[in-house]
């Protein structure tokens, strides 16, 4: 029984991320700490959860004490310090914030500022597990992608490992409970309901985690990327617009997803387009390509992004660390 | 032209005051005022007004100059002050908060504290349009009423006034622009979203209203009030459950609100139970009022929150105030 | 292993009944039967359940041959005679629909009209759990209460068997789930979409459920109730009001609840007033109950209609049918 | 006063046409009819557009004995012989179908099948009012554009006509009443809510507008359009992804929609990408254009599906058609 502990488990990730490690078979649930409301009940803050825990103030010897692998969820920024006190204890960590995503230091630094911890990036392996698998296994800190770069990678990782990109579009769509927690002008229900709004249109950050994985696959073109909040909770879809260098018919890229990603437990290739329903509270990624009439590849992506797209793919990455089953406690 | 200004315009009642009454046909806005939005203009706060107004701090002297009138949309003990400025720079006032509300100072001070300005309070009128009408065509301080207990007061006032309440529940429904513009963990869209929460079980202010209002036509005792809160923006259903004193026939209910709002513009009596959608947008009141099989008396109140509930009911007052016909600027 | 069927595995209870048993530790579900999507995937109609059986016409003797027990979620009428089949065969049912509820005759003609199996009424046995459970073990045909007569028996219980209600009026809210998978003007999404409607408000047939229940603890007077339909999926409310022949405190009322769901596995007693989402998937009727300052004694009950409200409690009460831990397959 | 009637008035487009027309200051709305609601009030079937009227059945003698000039709102393909009827009968017509939207008759037929009036395609006139207002005052049959089309050849007609479209993505949002008042499996609400679902992604017709339109404008490629279907009623956003010819910056993008929309009085350019919110329940389409860094120009488009999509257009022809100020009846 792996012991386990949960850094920043008030925020809807790191919430999630504890009542899936707190029934999890082969893990326990150690401790949950958070930063403003330590001392809070975790089952005060979600009763849903029902996971009857205490929130603690991090304390990285504490921490050290009773676990041996830490899942993080710290905003942007604030995680890189907490990971590396984990680290400096021995503690393996799968880190869900942006902090350890991007390999490229200066496009870290565009988007994300100045970084808290550079000694420890050469370690963090890119935590999309069905790419990187092997190196996820053995690693002592792995960078857990986003939620829309999971969505848009799963998309089209086949595709640009086949050439068959010359350039793509991705139009995503995102529930609330991506935006997290905070309560703002944006996540008023009064802004959200009855409403449809494209945001970061200039550029969102999670576009370079899709550029610097695909670029790995091959790709060397740019995606535009442009995220849209819907009324609704969990749920993501990425819709992407593939024009292919040549001309493609729909068998060969049916066979160019089913090569890819035939055996794996967490993708459904579906024959229809998915609905965001279809996955939601799984860890499922639902995806649905084809050809247009018109000779465009249209791919369609869906999951949760609560689960797929942040904690339960962090479980599924910790399972691999610890040598388990991938989909333990994901059922 | 009477010319007004819109005091706290940054709120939502607020802002639909400013956007009635820029386009009202016999009444000129000439300024809007916010205390933490100073700067901005309303357009880009409320796009779908399209008010485009610049928001200035507030100024009793500089809105003394250039309007006659005021609709005061500040929250609790915040407004009893600008109210008493106002009033003290000769400007007839609308007041959309609770603080001129309740007439008897005990009552006041257990829901909301110490008043601001209890040497106003005799010259303010309870602004519930359809039940005082004679007082509030004169008055220059008209407290309008909170958005719960115009629904309320609406559907129950014929039975009290004719003596047919023994007893009554008010279970009252509402949607999230109610619970106001504050972005905070109630208002969050992923706590709303999919959710339906009785709050305020220990008693909520606006039963205060109910009562005082109530007893006024003769009823004596107490009125239980619940409210909701509902995965919606606006809309209010207050579901009313009365015993009679003595056994009444559908036909006599019927007749006793026939007889109490037959003439009102915005009183709709209908056949069948309202849903919210019915009202939204509008300024009306919509009752249906039957008689169960077990002789319990169900009234039925749908009205917009921010219309007949905040906003439109500040403007009628303000029609009557003025002199102009009850609807101008609402139809 | 026990072998069970569903019989009507197309409308949205038996879907998730079929879905709680594809998954059951101790149960395998043999079959699945619908009337009109007979030849269809379970997996088509419903993605998201990921329960991979093709839908088959009703055949008794078919089933008989596969299964030992049965979930029937036919609509009220169509029930009784596909019961009176598979009883004939040997199978012991779960029956989600109304026909085997009432135990009076006259009450059940009332509501539902002519009784399609009359000669069965004797052995059927009103399953819900909490109060039955003794009677449910060894019955033949377990009649599955309706989702708000859980709710509102579930609240009412303790304290009509303390004898304290003196008058009692339930306003239920429930999602849409509730009005099943038919589609009509009602469930259309632009009917419910930022609306809240009463219904039935001259009387809802599961208002005989609650008397009947109420009435075998000692209840004396008719319980009020009236249904709201709301804009949302899954979740029910019960909001109860009250009046206690004496006066009582919330500690007495606390105790009375204390005493009868002490140990239940299914039900929790709340600090604070519920909301739907605290129980949404899941099989949980979360309750709070408090006395307000005017000595009404108010009890909210929230449950997942189609969970403990439907599916999950017919999956509960077959599980004691089998003899097996109450709770299997429904964590 | 001119003489009006809505053929068709019992559909979601077609009501609120009657409501635009019922109280439009220079037209008198005669009648409205219905095909399978023919007896009904309209206020008993949309109470919240208050319009007092039987709903009758067709009849085109009657009709040209009251009105001048009909709205007509029936399904595709039943609208062609009423169309037919009216005009022989010498009434004008706004046609809401797409029945006489498409030129060619080959792309007629292979979306909409063999066509019901072809000797009137002649004299049809695409009702895009601020690509057609020269020949749609004159016209005798006006051929109302679909939701989807008003909004993406609003977003890309400027820069088809500027020769800055080498290849365009149209991905558009829907709310619920654009897919029509049909209760059905998708429009239930259970299918919609907590959802959102790519729909006709092998080609949706109203892509053939959209070619078509932009054809006329100059552009050479194929538009690739793919709708999807979004949890809220009234609403729908395009956005647009467009590769242009050459490299253009964001000043030349911006003066090009302002020359081509400079005095438009329902179109407003945005300084920000809008939200559906922001147009709800008006005539306006809000559009904001802007270049990515990555050289792509992107151009959102938002309108309300039933009023620029569809009623609210269809009055803003007919004000032409009748001489009349183009906004009257729509502010």
């Amino acid at each position: 029984m792996a012991r386990a502990c949960v850094v920043g488990a008030s925020g809807f990730a790191g919430a999630l991320a504890a009542a899936l490690l707190w029934r999890h078979p082969r893990v326990s649930l150690e401790a949950v700490t958070a930063r403003t409301d330590a001392g809070r009940m975790l089952d005060d803050l979600y009763p849903r959860y029902r996971v009857p825990l205490e929130l603690e103030t991090f304390d990285a010897d504490r921490l050290a004490g009773v676990a041996d692998v830490a899942l993080v969820s710290y905003p942007h920024g604030a995680a890189a310090e907490a990971v590396a006190q984990l680290r400096a204890h021995g503690l393996r960590v799968v880190d869900l914030s942006a902090d350890f995503r991007l390999q490229d230091a200066a496009a870290h630094e565009r988007w994300y500022g100045p970084h808290g911890a550079p000694e420890l990036r050469g370690e963090a392996v890119f935590g999309l597990t069905e790419l990187h698998r092997e190196e996820i296994a053995p690693a002592a800190l792995v960078a857990n992608p986003g939620c829309y770069a999971t969505a848009a990678i799963l998309a089209l990782a086949p595709l640009a490992r086949a050439g068959l990109i010359a350039d793509a579009v991705v139009d995503a769509k995102s529930g609330v409970s991506g935006a997290g927690r905070e309560a703002n002008e944006r996540t008023h229900f009064v802004s959200v309901d009855e409403n449809v709004n494209p945001y970061a249109v200039d550029g969102h950050r999670h576009g370079a985690e899709i550029d610097q994985e695909l670029e790995a696959l091959g790709l060397r073109s740019h995606v535009t990327f442009v995220p849209h909040l819907l009324p609704l909770d969990q749920g993501l879809l990425a819709s992407c617009y593939v024009m292919p260098p040549r001309e493609v018919r729909a068998e060969e890229v049916g066979e160019v997803f089913a090569d890819a990603y035939g055996g794996e437990r967490f993708i459904e290739l579906a024959g229809a387009a998915p609905g965001v329903r279809d996955v939601r509270d799984t860890n499922i990624c639902r995806i649905h390509a084809t050809v247009a009439p018109d000779g465009r590849v249209l791919v369609f992506s869906a999951l949760d992004n609560l689960w797929k797209g942040a904690a339960g793919q962090a479980v599924q990455n910790l399972n691999l660390m610890l040598g388990l089953d991938e989909a333990e406690g994901l059922r």
